[in-house]
């Protein structure tokens, strides 16, 4: 197998029939050796981190297959640290889909004139672009029409998707009662006839979740979820 | 006669029939005494800048009314500098609309991954809100929607209109070989059943005008579309 690219929290490898290992690394975004969940930087690598984002992930894409919501993932591998997953061709050079069921970060930093902090928004979906040095700048439906990025119908058929898949994390998180508050997600296009699907992870790191009102770490959300 | 609000370039009078008198003064934004139209605060005064103003707004505004496009306009006094113009209620706290022929300004900040300096775009429409404190972030059609500032039937019409009149003012400046880069416009609702119609002004300060390569000052723009 040969590695394809190296990303900030994990490395990609191209295998011989085609799919493609994603090997999670223990490395994590952040700065000044904080971790951030939201950062463009690899701040700090924790021991297990790696791991504990894989079985998260592979617990959810499992729960979405058996909903038959379409994803990238075929399998995975805890012990190794890898998953395998179809090949997959991404929107423009990269896009990030929020889906928000709180007001509460980039959303109020931006709209903090019309809302309040943690108010209740009704799986709200926006998109970003993956540009670290213009800070991921949210993008309209028009735009990324017209910059030939995303057609209408694929924004369509994304933002649905993006609602399907929020809820599903969503109520799984209840059930352990821990709330949503906003989740990001990625998608691309799979086989000749570019189906859109859920790709890259779900994890502590894509989203953030409280219990009780307390804001749950990354690693802590995957025991809460699943060693408990 | 009541002064009912002091803006940055104008002064809003309430008259006893029920409409509204603009008075245009000779401050313009900018920072640190260089005249920006896209600025947030107002960095000087140029005597005649006021008039100036007015002049190319009813201009326009009396094109459009021929074109039977509504706009809050009913008539004007030069020598007064003084506009006036039917009540209307903006959206939220105010919102901008813009619309865009090339790629430049912030478009190109916000999207130069995907886009050349200067690349032609089709009367491209964007909304941002009116918030110095927030730096005027964009908004799009769902999150305007879902705050309440406004219904997706309105932003269809707001779209629709910002397209034909960015349209009328890009035809005007071209019989002068202007070329329009970008607009922006404001909107309100008039009357009981709430029409929406072009509020505010168009003058040099509102757009982006190119002649022969070269970027026109608004004051500069008013002689060349008015005075030859």
């Amino acid at each position: 197998m040969k590695l394809t690219y190296t990303g900030k929290t994990k490395d990609v490898y191209e295998l011989e029939n085609g799919h493609y290992l994603l090997k999670f690394k223990d490395d994590v975004t952040g700065e000044n050796g904080v971790f951030d969940p939201g950062a463009n930087t690899v701040g700090l690598s924790i021991e297990g981190a790696g791991k504990a984002g894989l079985r998260l992930t592979a617990f959810f894409f499992e729960t979405l297959k058996e909903k038959e919501i379409p994803t990238h993932y075929i399998d995975s591998n805890i012990e190794e640290g890898t998953m395998t997953v179809k090949p997959a061709e991404v929107f423009g050079k990269g896009l990030e889909v929020i889906c928000r069921y709180r007001a509460v970060g980039s959303f109020l930093r931006r709209y903090g004139m019309y809302a309040e902090e943690g108010q209740e928004l009704d799986a709200f979906v926006e998109v970003t672009l993956k540009d670290d040095d213009r800070q991921d700048p949210p993008i309209s439906e028009d735009a990324l029409d017209m910059l030939g990025i995303l057609s209408k119908d694929e924004y369509s058929v994304l933002k649905d998707l993006t609602k399907k898949i929020g809820n599903v994390v969503k109520e799984e998180l209840a059930k352990k009662e821990i709330e949503l508050y906003d989740i990001k997600f990625e998608f691309g296009r799979v086989g000749d006839n570019k189906e859109i699907v859920l790709i890259d992870e779900i994890s502590g790191g894509n989203m953030r979740a409280y219990k009780n009102g307390e804001y749950i770490e990354p690693l802590q959300l995957e025991k809460l979820m699943l060693q408990q």
